[in-house]
């Protein structure tokens, strides 16, 4: 899988590759190499692609912040490896000063982007792992600190195969899928969570065909899955996000499988903006429509999609494009980052542990109530 | 009503205005004055704006090919003055040299956009009206291929006027509306076809909000709706494609009202993508859909939306917008420029003569077909 290939620009600091070819390689979202974290610059693509070697917390925080590596479950693992790049200065010192200065640069890292959960959970698993070391040399602690990182991103990668193990066999061959925004190999540091499946079957040689929703406001549909897909060789068709439903109504469209930023205790979930309206279309047609789900994304703690708060964002994301400007000076905009879906719209949730079904509150919760997700 | 207002610049040739005032005022789509014909550059919109007097027939056949001018009313009634510039040259010669004059000039103008049923509509019926026309003087004629495009362009006025006064009373006060592309001011030489029931009840004093999507690719929600709208001083908030289940599922919007490019005999209609998902949307959340329709859209001929042919446009507006290109090179795209919708999610068709319920094949047959509508 293209996936797997990594630039090999050795020592270089960065390097920036034109894609301007029919099947540019997918550069990784993030690699630990030599002792050093290299992260994808997501804002260049789909034109441009370069991955920067980070060294410094300063450097990883800004990345964060400026969206460089973006996607809940890669920003945790960018967040997992940033810490060690800033324990590097630290580890010829003693155990206590390592040990405080790990919370130090944890706190400093996390502030890059407070409400991303994943970040603050995977800070916190090494501050833990660290606090409870029996080591008390800051040079066996640092490569304590980098192995449960490893670790992290190992997880990582084996809830996204999950997912794709599970997911595949929904895709028959010459089958029609729909998906929206990007929950692909972009936004972890696996092969995605909406995209596994797709993956997956790929690599069976299953043959099918990817319609991707360009998806406004930010166009992760255009920019990050097409070119994703694109760079596998999956078969993938970009559409504005208004397309889908005559696309549906062409008979194209067999299956819909979208990503969740949460989901609440009776399978009610937030995803990028759009997904709702996919979801009424695809019950409109008669479409199935299942969710990408690792167990990290749910939220027993709230009960129904109700209490899923969403975020609105600035009027700039609505009113243009890069530099381009459609809408008049002036002019009153929405712009909710996120749309709440009802479970009733929902065919299965596709889990690492497999595929759950209706009644989702009781199956999910039989599924991943009673031993706690091994993510926040 | 700001539509009425005019910009006042005598003999200047162009006037460009930057439209950075809250209230900007709407320009007219065209104008005939002092024997010229004025027309506003719409792809300037939303932040410039231009109007430009025509001086030639070639003048005119760039404008219209240009999308200078655009939406089919307005394309009709700018190729009949079109032809009165295009004559100016041949009033001082005999009757019969302008009656052959006239026959080729029509050819010409009429080749700027060969499907735009209203500009061949409009033009030969100005060729028939010479062509009865007892006058002998080329004079004369040309006074009277004038008049002949001034009453074609107070019919596309009074059309719009019609449509608005049956569909302004489905504006409740307080109620939220939501609308896609552009079928408004900037569409037609009056207040529009869905817009008219809104300009109306505005000019009633009734307190209403308006949802704008900004119509991907070319989003004319963007640039051409939520402007007039703002200019006429009406509550109304730009949203993306997407965002339509989500303002509809918070309870905001009790009303759609869309326009169409053609009415199939059933009552099937085509009209810009994206019209057929807000439709599903609106049948999912039990809100009535309406579709502004002057009888010149009508299609007998056509008995189902099945038999309605649906252009495929450039993918370069799929990939980007202006010089911003959001999609990777080499991607597959789909670019359907309209969709159609099936009568069973259409509430009832607002025309000239009043609100047309189901059954559709029948009632509008009733109150259309046994009397030919006065457009194509």
């Amino acid at each position: 899988m293209a996936r797997k290939q990594h630039f090999n620009f050795g020592r270089v600091r960065s390097a920036v590759i034109a894609t301007s070819s029919p099947t540019p390689t997918l550069p990784a979202t993030l690699e630990w190499r030599d002792d050093s974290l290299y992260l994808l610059d997501q804002t260049l693509l789909p034109l441009h692609s370069a991955s920067e070697r980070q060294d410094s917390a300063e450097q990883v925080w800004a990345s964060i912040r400026a969206l460089k590596v973006r996607g809940a479950p890669a920003i945790g693992v960018a967040g997992a490896y940033g810490l060690c790049v800033a324990m590097q200065a630290g580890r010829s010192g003693t155990g206590t000063a390592f040990r405080a200065r790990v919370l130090e640069q944890a706190a400093y890292l996390n502030s890059a982007r407070p409400t991303a959960v994943n970040l603050s959970w995977a800070l916190q698993r090494l501050v833990d792992h660290v606090a409870r070391s029996a080591e008390n040399d800051a040079g066996a602690l640092y490569l304590d600190l980098v192995r449960e990182a490893e670790r992290i991103h190992a997880e990582d990668v084996a809830l996204c195969d999950g997912i794709g193990t599970h997911g595949a066999p929904l895709i028959r061959p010459g089958c029609g899928v729909l998906t929206h925004c990007n929950a692909g190999a972009l936004a972890t540091t696996g092969i995605g969570t909406a995209t596994a499946p797709m993956y997956k079957a790929h690599a069976a040689g299953t043959p099918f065909r990817v319609f991707a929703d360009e998806t406004r406001p930010l166009l992760q549909g255009a920019r990050l899955t097409a070119f994703e897909l694109q760079c596998a060789g999956i078969d993938v068709t970009l559409i504005t996000d208004n397309m889908a439903a005559t696309i549906m109504q062409s008979g194209q469209v067999d299956l819909v499988i979208v990503g969740t930023d949460r989901v609440a205790a009776n399978g009610d979930f937030a995803n990028k903006i759009g997904t709702l309206g996919v979801a009424i279309l695809a019950r409109h047609f008669g479409i199935p429509l299942y969710v990408a789900c690792p167990s990290s994304t749910l939220d027993f703690a709230t009960p129904t999609g109700a209490g899923i708060v969403i975020e609105e964002r600035e009027s700039d994301e609505v009113t243009g494009f890069g530099t381009y400007r459609s809408a008049p000076h002036f002019i009153a905009t929405r712009n909710p980052a996120f749309d709440v879906t009802p479970h009733a719209l929902v065919s299965g949730f596709i889990t690492e542990r497999g595929i759950i079904s209706a009644p989702f509150a009781d199956n999910l919760s039989a599924t991943f109530h009673c031993s706690p997700p091994s993510r926040p």
